[in-house]
């Protein structure tokens, strides 16, 4: 999957079922949020609209009733991520439930664009939830890395982006991913050892025309050719038989895909395709971006390194960083904020204790203590560098075992721990 | 390669050689022969006009300096495919002589789009000088069957299409080529087995944008993202790292193409990319086109069974079709004939044995004869038949013993027997 890196333009709403004719259309309004794989730019400070976002990418909101259906079926409640919104919208969740209720299969598809440094806090964030997922579900997880993506988009030798790609991986197992459950894939060495993905990849590409990936991703005559059919790559995961080493020959298993929303223009074209193919389309749920320090204008970004926590800092970096670039929502001097109290909403730290804090009362606490000004900028910094520390600190105490051999052994094509 | 089914148009010119600029340049004119990879019709009954291609193209006439010199460094006369211009055309076939002077390696590369019925004689020309080639040189041959391209373009099940490129393959291994030194391969199963293969696909839809393919093969917004990447996977087979198993890491031997020169548009993109990837550029060496039966204003179609000759072919229908259809220059009775002769540029029976019969003072007698009249139409076309009968007859034989297992064997991703 991406990073943002370009420009490009939005295609709008899903497609009605079947006719894929809205595939080409693109509503986008210059006053909008900009939302694509490769750009994430919110037009108010208050940050990206994500109701206009599930309105313009027909997409649907995860109200409580499927928190409810969720918690019911699965026996679970559902993660804080979800609860607080953060995982907001989604397609067809429900007939993943219902799959589950009925004891059928279906399995865990994510990704990830690979980046020349390490991951920060913010490409956690799906892996996190795709690793709770998997623990309540139990299923096959495939995580593609795109380092062909990554390639054909950045000034980068495919040698590098596959090396990126391997290093990615080492942090994405860092987070305890079960190796007898996971399949990570780099596109570079995949595509090239499997011909039922290479296969369906053709597929793909035979249903999409140039018009339509215009519409959708904003390419231009410009682009190279490999960026034009790369979408082909990223849909192909969601069908089971791109992977006959873990489904055998079964064609009709669904995937459940937990992304970041701005990756919905791959999956749109997906759930397009997937019936003329004969494939079940892939269900969706869909996370708002995690904002940068500096505020919710944009998402972190890997390339600046004062917008983002890495995943290699130290506690001290982190300490820093956060007191230095958190954006703060409290009063200009300690008597201000007292007398007038914090703003949640706009308060960088407090947004991510949203992401990072289990502890829903804690949580709620903080709130209320920041917002009457009880609790001071200062303070609530402190809780999240706190959090942080510790969740960091862990993946690097993992990440010294996670070896070349650890890496080779999540990426080779291979069963997993389950009948299909 | 490809069979003509679409309408397309040209671009023209072999490129100056690294910048590629003229890649997008069409100045194909409306009276011009059409010829590109899905389209061959010639503007007059005569023909193509091949030295008009070869100035289109950018190409080098095959002269008599460059026949001197292949005998002398080979030890070979020309084959009478080159000799009598059948092979009329080349790119830098003197840097391939140069090289094997040197004893430097190169190989060979040829392809074919896979059929639904059987071969036509038409799609034999090129393995049939393919394979003297890979006799005189002794070098690898590398033939790739673009069942996705097959796929593409037409209305055909993915599988079917593959089934399609082993169907085929059986029919080219017919014409007696080694397995210890051959190696064919479908791209759907090649591609999806060679990770450094979809590399090199890779870095040359890196350098190729939608503009350039535009002009060099008329793509239109409305052709799928599939045949917009495709040429990037018939360049692919030039560049010898495509092949690791039998090339190794090497990434410096060139490759000598046989083809028919509709096939260039590929290889003119191939050989403006070659540089910037640090590869050495294809040689080329191509062919005429074999005429229908009707006549010389197009090349044989596999869709039109009275346009061709099939390699499952009876005697009786050999001698049918050549009867019936092959457009005669003699007079319209034998009176006619006797007294003004026949006219060899527009009798197709002696075209056929200008490419099929080995024997040059026989066929000089024959043009002599048949010119002044003393030949009759019907005694040509004896010739004819009773030669394609022979070439056809052989194959025959040899395709009841080209097993699934052969074919394998031909297919399988190996060594071949050459140390390099």
């Amino acid at each position: 999957m991406a990073e943002p890196n370009a420009v490009s333009q939005l295609a709008d709403m899903e497609l009605n079922d079947g006719t894929g004719d809205q595939l080409s259309k693109d509503t986008s309004v210059a006053d909008d949020d900009r939302v694509d794989p490769w750009t994430v730019v919110a037009s108010s400070e208050k940050g990206i609209d994500y109701d206009k976002l599930i309105k313009r990418f027909g997409s649907s909101k995860i109200d409580q009733a499927l928190l409810d259906r969720f918690e019911k079926v699965t026996g679970h409640k559902p993660h804080h991520l979800m609860k607080r919104g953060v995982f907001f919208s989604q397609r067809e969740v429900h007939r993943i439930l219902d799959r589950y209720e009925a004891k059928k299969p279906f399995f865990l598809y994510t990704g990830r664009g690979p980046s020349s440094g390490s991951m920060h806090v913010g490409h956690l964030i799906p892996f996190v939830f795709t690793k709770w997922l998997q623990e309540v579900f139990d299923v096959p997880l495939v995580i593609q890395l795109t380092d062909d993506e990554k390639f054909l988009w950045k000034d980068l030798k495919a040698e590098e982006a596959l090396r990126l790609a391997k290093e990615n991986a080492k942090e994405i197992i860092s987070l305890g991913f079960d190796s007898e459950k996971t399949f990570i894939f780099s596109n570079m060495e995949y595509i090239g050892s499997s011909p039922p993905f290479y296969m369906n990849m053709l597929k793909i590409q035979k249903c999409i025309t140039f018009n339509q990936v215009k519409g959708i991703f904003g390419f231009t005559d410009s682009d190279c050719i490999g960026k034009i059919s790369f979408p082909a790559i990223q849909a192909a995961p969601s069908f089971c038989n791109s992977f006959p080493q873990i489904f055998g020959n079964k064609k009709d298993i669904p995937c459940l895909i937990p992304c970041a929303i701005d990756q919905d223009p791959y999956f749109r074209m997906t759930r397009d395709v997937a019936p003329r193919l004969g494939y079940p389309k892939p269900a969706l749920i869909h996370s708002t971006f995690f904002p940068a320090l500096q505020g919710a204008q944009t998402k972190m970004s890997a390339s600046d390194p004062n917008t983002s926590i890495y995943l290699t800092d130290t506690p001290k970096q982190i300490k820093n960083k956060v007191n230095k670039y958190a954006f703060s929502g409290g009063g200009a001097s300690v008597e201000e904020h007292r007398e007038k109290g914090g703003n949640c909403d706009v308060d960088i730290s407090y947004q991510y204790l949203t992401f990072l804090m289990e502890d829903d009362e804690r949580l709620e606490q903080i709130r209320q203590d920041y917002t009457s000004g009880k609790l001071l900028t200062g303070e609530l910094k402190k809780e999240l560098i706190v959090i942080l520390q510790k969740l960091i600190g862990d993946i690097q105490e993992n990440r010294k075992k996670v070896t070349d051999d650890v890496v080779k052994d999540f990426m080779r094509v291979r069963k997993l721990k389950y009948n299909y």
